[in-house]
């Protein structure tokens, strides 16, 4: 019996992957890893140059991503076979005697597609799960920007979330991750405008990638709205000011 | 002039260190790191064995920890003259051309030490930060469950605060990480109980590290107050049961 290795890629910068995934990225047979049908995918991309000659490639392809509403019965229906399959047969795979490795963007644990993935294998195979740096980890490193001091809470939101949860949640955080951000970026703009801290607000995107960019979202034009980017409002709490930092 | 490198060290196993970091610490000539007087220091003992033969060390020692309050002006006096002094002591190195690398538990900018140096020498030296997977990530990986789901609001909250507050932000997340716990668990679990959800949590102490131990709050003895542990109350966003996942 093999196992499945879900290798946590980090931001996206391949330097930035951990000693223990890098080792098993480079010395892996098999290779599992989602993509949007048709593209390379962002996972395969950050291991370029990485994988050894004649590891077998399994790309996942999603069988649908913003077509359908993701609280549909239709879209749940479709991406529960989806996950139940290939389930199926990395199990299938680790039970002939080969380790499997998944990359995952990010942490495989923080809104991973993994999870999908770890729930239905881990009581039938061996699954190790390596951690990575999160993405927005990532943008507020390429930010050069300390993002939380002393007692600051940092609150992670979705850009999916209606807009007055949103504000809700800004209302009560001192510093704010918002992920998932593209078409949903005019919503997580009105409501940052809306708490009064627009102006304190960054977009990053592709952060610690080639392209990155940084911008004050305020500034970034409204039909602008890249996909793989991260909203950031820095916390400024027990800030040093000369003399009398923390 | 040579330059400042902080190299986050991750949760603790130094397996869990990025490549680039593992390449920066290995090939130090000069390695500052914080510490507890008196004591070995967490960030010191994560890189044991991976130090080259000869680099200098340069523990530098907080003058105070827990002996005065932190938001009283003679603590906030002290501490800001004992990073006045290292910014100082550092910046002289760097400008005889040496390459200073300085260790950071978890990741550096994200409620990290070494953020004070930051603030004080990121004009007047180079610096380059190097991100690491901070300890919270390191903990819900060893807790071996997924943390956040889907829409799932994750916050972070620090053990100090008020017990209304923590109540406040308890009731507004998904996801829960509770840092600087310590003497400040009693209030913690209070606050936890108080929502209703102290039956979710665990506490995590030394994740990823010897002696790693996972427990439920709710079991741990009142009086088991340790230092280096993380309370997490894990998301249920858009849970996969069967047949159902996202």
């Amino acid at each position: 019996m093999g196992r499945i290795i879900c290798a946590g890629l980090g931001p996206g910068d391949p330097d930035l992957i951990s000693v223990r995934a890098d080792r098993a990225i480079r010395s892996a047979r098999h290779v599992a890893f989602f993509r949007k049908a048709g593209r390379p995918g962002q996972a395969r991309r950050i291991v370029a140059g990485m994988l050894p000659e004649g590891a077998q490639e399994y790309p996942m392809e999603y069988p649908v991503t913003t077509e359908l509403p993701f609280d549909s019965p239709a879209y749940i229906r479709i991406l529960a076979a989806f996950y139940d399959d290939w389930a199926m047969r990395l199990e299938q795979l680790v039970t002939t005697g080969a380790d499997v490795v998944v990359l995952c963007e990010g942490d495989p644990l923080f809104y991973g597609s993994f999870m999908h993935l770890f729930t239905r294998l881990k009581d039938r195979v061996p699954v190790e799960v390596i951690p990575g740096i999160p993405g927005m980890v990532g943008c507020w490193n390429a930010s050069g920007t300390p993002m939380t001091w002393g007692d600051d809470v940092l609150t992670v939101l979705m850009g999916t979330l209606p807009e007055a949860e949103l504000i809700r949640h800004m209302q009560g955080a001192d510093a704010l991750a918002i992920m998932k951000t593209g078409r949903n970026l005019p919503r997580v703009r009105q409501a940052l405008a809306a708490v009064g801290r627009l102006d304190q607000a960054w977009l990053v995107e592709r952060g610690t990638m080639p392209g990155q960019r940084i911008a004050r979202l305020a500034e970034v034009d409204a039909a602008d709205c890249p996909y793989f980017a991260i909203v950031l409002v820095h916390g400024q709490g027990r800030r040093p000011v000369t003399g009398a930092p923390e």
